[in-house]
């Protein structure tokens, strides 16, 4: 164990401008791939997000990779991702809690048809009326109840919305009627008149928001995904609004990011797109993430949050 | 005492064609200003939002007067206001919980910055960017700390922004920062990045969102008034988002409603308006509220939400 732990980061370069300083003005010896030389054997930690294919199986000595967001999809795209490491997830309370924001933002603005008032705005109306479907009456459905997926349960039934969730396994959350596996997704969609897409991107949920999900869910439904632009089809989900069948959707996160100027959703009156901005990783957040893990690992102690390889998230 | 107390309903027909069933089948006598024929030494309560002028005056046993809205200043623009009798406010959680999302959802619009990605989505533009402002330092202010704005403080705390409240005496919540008191209201405004207007309109608070209030805010602070539009000098406001000082308002409430089409208001690119939607009362719980207020009263109780007549609220 070296006094100090060298940590490679292999991020965008605005990431790098906006943790590498900090990092080292706390103690770290930081390198940064593709712009200091080092030898692979001395880096301890690695700090990457979309790591380039083999660069951590080159590292020998690493003792743990640290991913900058919640989701960890980037790292299982690289096919020599060494398994035998713990890899760690940046889970924090203002991912959680800008994402929060967002989703309730964006289930607000279906509920109280504020797109709609926007239009009325554009034309100069005053186009008031009653509220189409009462509070608790609408059912949010949280496809993928992981931590984040809580957070927003919680302050979408605060405010009065009747909540739902599916995982992979039964979670236990004051308030939400909880739905788990395979066998019960349809249940699931069945009473969700908003769906919030939060799940990890894995074999298993790539292309789950598709023409045969979105025929299950109640007509009129509403679509949010905040997760990964690999769980939706996108050509499916505006084939469903189109249909008639769905009212509309909010879309942070895309197949092809950033997405192209030719994309048919930009120009969608259903559809708000938003450029992978509902949680924006906050450096001074992830600066502490990273000392806080670090510091952990070399105690000797086990940081929360280790993927289970086996489940790829 | 009768034993089935009479009710005198004078509300816009809409609403007429919205309670006047459901009281009915639940045992009162009703009956509807300028529909039915009545005797006005028949008529034990009314219910209204803006009477018309002398119309309670002459109403010689009325027990109480019940307003359909939580503000109460249409009763006031009667100058033959009976002020012996009690008025009741409608406070009840649906008519908090649809103004509090109508906030929050108002204050993330801005914090969240869904205005310019909504630009930037009309350009097919990806225009990523991180927050502008942390949550923790975004401070909204509650003009008007009462019990629907307490509701409002506790969702945008629990979603991380920094509250404080300014209202005519001190109240204490929890994580609020609470100054009362015309000495207090500048230190209030000068720390208010969002100020949120709840406040009764009294002769006192008429007028009170003008140039001068505007100058006190920090510069790039945001101006959402939800609660009338007797409250805000529209051209104060314009002038003072021209100017580059304010950076935006969302309006549920104008001087004069609905908006004229020739009102400046709808067409500021930095403005939003609504057509007085933030808490429309909603029927099924006025109704709940009618039969609650009449009961407590007919059991010789004194219900909750009596306006204080001195104070106008």
């Amino acid at each position: 164990m070296t006094s100090r732990p060298t940590l490679l980061i292999a991020v965008t370069p605005a990431l790098v401008n906006a943790v590498a300083g900090p990092l080292r003005a706390a103690g770290l010896n930081v390198l940064v791939h593709g712009q200091d030389a080092y030898a692979p054997e001395q880096i301890d930690y690695a700090l990457s997000f979309r790591p380039p294919r083999g660069l951590l199986k080159s590292l020998g000595n690493l003792k743990a990779i640290l991913s900058l967001g919640a989701g960890v999809d980037g790292f299982f795209a690289d096919p020599e991702l060494p398994t035998h490491l713990p890899l760690v997830r940046f889970v924090d309370d203002t991912l959680s809690q800008e994402m929060a924001q967002y989703v309730v933002m964006q289930v607000l603005l279906h509920h109280r048809e504020q797109r709609m008032y926007d239009g009325a705005q554009r034309e100069h109306r005053w186009a008031q009326q009653l509220l189409p479907r009462r509070t608790e009456d609408t059912r949010v459905g949280i496809l993928g109840l992981g931590e984040i997926g809580m957070v927003c349960a919680r302050h979408l039934r605060a405010l009065g919305f009747t909540l739902t969730g599916w995982s992979r396994s039964t979670k236990t959350v004051d308030g939400v009627k909880s739905f788990a596996g395979t066998e019960q997704l349809d249940a699931f969609l069945a009473q969700s008149d908003v769906l919030v897409c939060l799940l990890p991107l894995t074999p298993d949920t790539r292309g789950i928001l598709n023409a045969v999900t979105f025929a299950k869910l109640p007509k009129n439904a509403f679509v949010i995904n905040v997760a990964r632009g690999g769980h939706l089809i996108e050509d499916d989900l505006i084939a469903a609004i189109d249909s008639g069948h769905l009212s509309g959707a909010a879309l942070d996160v895309f197949q092809t990011e950033p997405l192209p100027a030719s994309s048919p959703l930009w120009a969608h009156p259903k559809i708000t797109v938003t450029p992978h901005i509902a949680a924006i990783s906050d450096p001074a957040a992830g600066i502490q993430y990273v000392l806080r893990t670090i510091a952990i690992i070399e105690r000797g102690e086990t940081p929360d949050h280790i993927v289970d390889l086996s489940r790829g998230y």
